[in-house]
């Protein structure tokens, strides 16, 4: 392999697949970063084999070519590269890297130890604007579970039925529901794909670009500008979520989105140390005005919010932080919120927007 | 204690003395921040028994008095904080703070049991420019210990006689060393002052401020703008670090500073993983060419820059963090080198500057 190239061409590959480095596997060569000439571009690769993600580059190939070279001493040194040109050649399995008068050489690993990206040519694609998918990532992706003791709740299912489509994610005590219309589309879908890869695409998009999908029963790529992102689908049933939601309601309020957000913030200061790890804050509402009076032995806070409602009073309390993560997310003026009592699911939607709800379990105390 | 306020005047009161704030004492009450009424102003006030912040903010003033509040809680809340009137008011030890038609009691520390910083009103006073001194700050701090088992070397020296103002520190592997004339100054001072300390005047003094000095045998203030800064002077004797700084040198080197910087952190990269945790970085100067030949499992480096030279060949090996240090703090295209064989102690000067200076000893390899 011989390449000449500059610092900034080899930075944008490093860092388009720098994430999908393995950090902890027990196969060292996961730890590199694959490059691969192909006629007058570089493919750059990296996969933990969860996710997959490469990325085409142009660059002058002068010698066709293949090497795996670590990833983390790799992006430091092309991060420390001067601006001149630089080339690049492989000598076995490692590379020497020439600028200004100077060379340096990064040892490889055996680029034919490198396991295969099996990456898949369907038949089936689904097209999706950028903007619109990034936007229901964004609803959905902070109600997935963190620990993996079920795998499914660590993933967002995304289900396309012709025209519908949908994100879905649900840690159990909270779901997160985000729905759009692919106009003309008339292809099926439906998968749980892992978070760590909707992440990837939420830091790799471009809002202007189109996402094409790609997919077979076990795994899916997204394709996009010169890049690839593979992730396998993540096996198991995801709960029946429809059933879950309620279809009518006994309190029904409008509240302001941003006072909300911040009352319930300053109501979590002060249950922030205490041993359960959960802040509690519990909402009085009454005819025109929500109330939070709360204390712990740090203080004590007395809040007032006004509200439209319709139905009964009520008191219903909730962990601090599922409401600040979905407050967060909502942009609209006001969000909308229907409760039945105190210990049924409560579920938020933005004001006038029906393609998105946030459903949410009331703690008991 | 009543007063009224803005958030943007508790948060500048806050954000000036947190870090005052003690992170580990066996004190509860140190981890609190005082509020005091004098007049139309209030005082923050923060101290660790080492450093002690203080600095004095307009308000309106209703009701004088005194509070101790935890400094954690306080300043997230005040983040909180509406941009709205606020009033803040004390019932017995806590403060009651309305906002809105909202309240938030913050349980606070009884302030009779704050420790009295013991601030001195001493005749000796000396001014110094702001931007002068932080300018001497960051070329001496670098070089300060971290480790505590000598105190000495945990702080910067600082020694005023007549119009001469110097800043010395050393971690025993390296020395910096700063000076600056004070027109028309007669007092005179020694004393070494915790990197701390000098940390926090760093962050905190505005460049075309003017800082006032007073001191006595243990402790020294330092004023500007409504802010006071005093701290305990370390005890013991500093190095005597005149007699180790060479006055001659059998080779003089100029080089270009970010072309060494860069070099040196390209070649840092390929040792970094090693079991000493020391980058060891090998200048071989032949002639007007300073070579860096170097290689570990990682791979290799090659380099040369070209340098003007006067005197000796030599070979020479230092602690790259050290080198990389140095560098990122002189602000002259060149510097010049002077070193002495292979094991005599290097000198480091910007070019054509002669009040800075930085000692390095070789490592031997």
């Amino acid at each position: 392999m011989k390449i000449i190239c500059s610092r900034e061409n080899l930075l944008l590959g490093v860092n388009t697949v720098q994430r999908a480095v393995a950090t902890k596997n027990t196969m060292p060569i996961l730890q590199g970063i694959k490059l691969k000439t192909e006629n007058s571009s570089l493919w750059f690769e990296a996969t933990d084999l969860e996710i997959g993600v490469r990325c085409k580059i142009p660059m002058e190939v002068k010698e066709e070519g293949e090497v795996v070279l670590p990833a983390k001493l790799f992006s430091e040194f092309v991060r420390k590269l001067p601006d001149s040109d630089i080339i690049m050649e492989s000598i076995d399995n490692n590379v020497a890297i020439y600028y200004n008068n100077s060379n340096f050489v990064i040892n490889g690993y055996n680029p034919e130890e490198y396991p295969e990206i099996a990456y898949i040519n369907s038949a089936e694609t689904i097209e999706i604007p950028a903007a619109v998918f990034k936007k229901m990532i964004r609803q959905t992706i902070f109600a997935c579970a963190v620990e993996e003791t079920r795998p499914v709740f660590t993933g967002i299912l995304v289900e396309v039925e012709n025209e519908n489509m949908s994100l879905v994610s649900t840690d159990s005590h909270r779901l997160a529901y985000s729905k759009v219309i692919l106009p003309n589309n008339e292809k099926n879908f439906k998968g749980i794909i892992p978070s760590k890869t909707m992440q990837e695409l939420l830091r790799l998009l471009d809002d202007d670009e189109i996402l094409t999908v790609q997919y077979n029963n076990s795994k899916i790529i997204f394709k996009f500008n010169s890049c690839q992102i593979l992730t396998r689908l993540i096996d198991g049933q995801f709960p029946n979520y429809q059933q879950v939601i309620p279809q009518s309601c006994n309190t029904k309020l409008l509240v302001n989105c941003k006072n909300l957000l911040d009352t319930v913030e300053r109501a979590s200061l002060l249950s922030r140390d205490n041993y359960l790890k959960i802040n509690n804050v519990r909402f009085n509402i009454e005819d025109s005005i929500l109330n939070v009076n709360q204390y712990s032995e740090m203080g004590k806070i007395s809040e007032k919010i006004e509200i439209e409602k319709e139905g009964e009073n009520v008191a219903i309390s909730f962990n601090a932080k599922y409401i600040i993560d979905v407050l967060r997310t909502i942009d609209t003026e006001n969000i909308v919120l229907e409760a039945s009592g105190s210990y049924s699911p409560c579920v938020f939607r933005p004001e006038n927007e029906q393609n998105y709800l946030y459903l949410l379990l009331p703690l008991r105390n």
